[in-house]
């Protein structure tokens, strides 16, 4: 085999940070490191994109293990996934000149070199360049798919979902306002709560980190619950089990509350009674990635919730982390509710 | 209040059965009573039946517990609520004239006085009269809409079902073949697991006692398995779950493995491993009752299940017991697993 045409004198480069080792159990600043690489020349249809924001999303958990998932592992000594926000700097590939502002999968990193097959345009004056990865990109897909397709909700059902500050959990219980369904939201504090309920409009919000959280949650769904959007699992969905309806509907797009579980918890072995709720109360369960609804609802949802938010139907909020060697940190927080709101690492500026 | 006009000078006696005391687990045959009752006479709308064929199912046991159900709970000292097939001794209701043979939900017990408005009229012509309380019945529709419903299976897809001699698991297999699916069968013992593949035509059976049950599972289905028929739970249904593939579907009708459980199980606890299979799969677990779908499908399902069986296609096996009196032993068995085919006490002769 001939030498490769490396990239060691190419003027590009990128700072990334990469899985340095696998998590046993929460991750840890130590499974990162920060490097900089020197990227390669481009080939046809390739473009080289500077980063402005990277998305920072509790399903790159289970990117940095190796149990079986939907997706592949991130290997070590690989830059970790994520979606961004990038402006192309550099091309070779004739849609997408330089200047333009695009929506890549480039990672944690500043700077990348990518396939303009895997790129989508974005129009910096139609919505702030940062929704893209948030309320008007995969999060807000996410809330908007899960709960249209499986949740279904109808006026006048009872729609309850956690992590209700978050941009997944808030657009969950907006959407399913506008359809006439009551929103109960979870969330961890009192200016989370306060937050849903006040700027989110949600009809009703539980701390889950009160003492009698399973109380509470009981008197906010006085007609019980028919749908349970489920993004956190644990304690949250526990509470939640015994209150559901006859034919209620549990779209399951996420358990950031156990994605740092190393083993089974102890028991008793809760699964058996599990079966026996699916069972008397006829319900669905139904677990789903994004993904599998966007050929088929993507463009509905931008036009709908572009809608709705114009119309002052629909808030959302960011969470702006400054500098990528900040991303490690900022995700061990996501990972512990410390965020509030879409968390977003600003790699770059905007222009 | 004035004293109301009982029937103990009427002249129709009926024996029955009725809950003598809640079970500790397994039912044992002191949790039933056999009573000698008169009957009393007959309001306007209401007709006498003598039954000939009570069916038993795996349900019942629910009925015989106070834990939050899909019906109510059978009271103590009530006569035992199962489906039955009669023939009309008297009649106020003009539709069933006596001679008519009806299905009906009249319990355990020799004679009844129904309301006309619960009946339906069997032709003893059309097809054997037991089989309109099993596999034309609700055990058949059980399978029917379960399986093309929920599991929806394609041509080619794998369906695997247990309990897979009985009068569900054997509809879901032969109905699973009839739309070009593979039929994987778990039975218990070489008797039952040869039947399923001879008479039934599975493509293969699974002996759940095997020591090595789960190994051999997994050899049946080497692409893994699309729609799983949950009738039974327990150890099966754990032998299944790391199997289920991408949007594999989960029907669950029953789980009489569980049915005598009076706590939950030790642990490790296994739901937050099930909840995440149900996310990186993308399953669908769907709990139901029969009754749902009888508006929508029921006329279907008897057309079909009758021109399947008339053009030898589809098979069914009954496994007939003498006498109300020997229900409770029956009963009993069917929970462990005795019966052959659909259990069914012979209450009166047909004529």
């Amino acid at each position: 085999m001939g030498r490769r045409t490396v990239s060691v004198d190419s003027i590009v480069q990128s700072t990334r940070i990469v899985l340095a080792s696998r998590p046993d159990g929460a991750p840890t600043t130590d499974n990162f490191r920060l490097e900089v690489v020197s990227l390669p020349e481009l080939s046809e249809g390739q473009v080289l994109i500077r980063v402005i924001y990277l998305s920072l999303d509790p399903y790159m958990r289970g990117r940095m293990s190796t149990a079986e998932s939907y997706a592949d592992p991130v290997e070590i000594d690989e830059v970790m996934v994520g979606g961004t926000v990038g402006q192309v700097v550099e091309s070779r590939h004739p849609e997408f000149p330089a200047g333009d502002y695009v929506l890549a999968y480039a990672g944690w990193q500043s700077h990348a070199v990518v396939d303009g097959r895997h790129l989508r345009k974005l129009d910096p004056a139609a919505a702030p360049l940062s929704t893209a990865v948030g309320v008007l990109g995969m999060p807000g897909f996410t809330a908007y798919s899960g709960l249209l397709k499986i949740g279904q909700p109808k006026a006048g059902e009872t729609v309850v979902v956690a992590a209700a500050s978050g941009p997944v959990g808030s657009a969950v219980g907006q959407i399913a306002k506008v359809k006439g369904a009551r929103a109960v939201g979870i969330a961890g504090g009192p200016e989370k709560c306060a937050y849903v309920l006040e700027k989110l409009g949600f009809d009703a919000v539980v701390d889950h980190r009160a003492p009698d959280f399973a109380e509470q949650l009981r008197a906010a769904v006085p007609d019980g619950i028919d749908v349970y959007f489920e993004n956190v699992g644990g304690a949250v969905a526990a509470a939640v089990l015994p209150l559901l309806n006859l034919y209620a509907r549990v779209p399951v797009c996420g358990l950031i509350a156990q994605y740092n579980d190393t083993a089974a918890p102890e028991g008793p072995d809760r699964l058996p009674g599990f079966f026996s709720r699916v069972l008397v109360k006829s319900l669905t369960i139904r677990g789903f990635i994004q993904s599998e609804f966007v050929p088929e609802m993507f463009a509905d949802f931008q036009r709908d919730v572009a809608a709705w938010i114009a119309e002052g139907r629909f808030a959302y909020r960011e969470d702006f982390v400054e500098g990528i060697e900040n991303a490690p940190s900022a995700f061990i927080g996501l990972l512990e509710g410390r965020n509030f709101g879409k968390l977003v690492v600003r790699v770059g500026e905007e222009n």
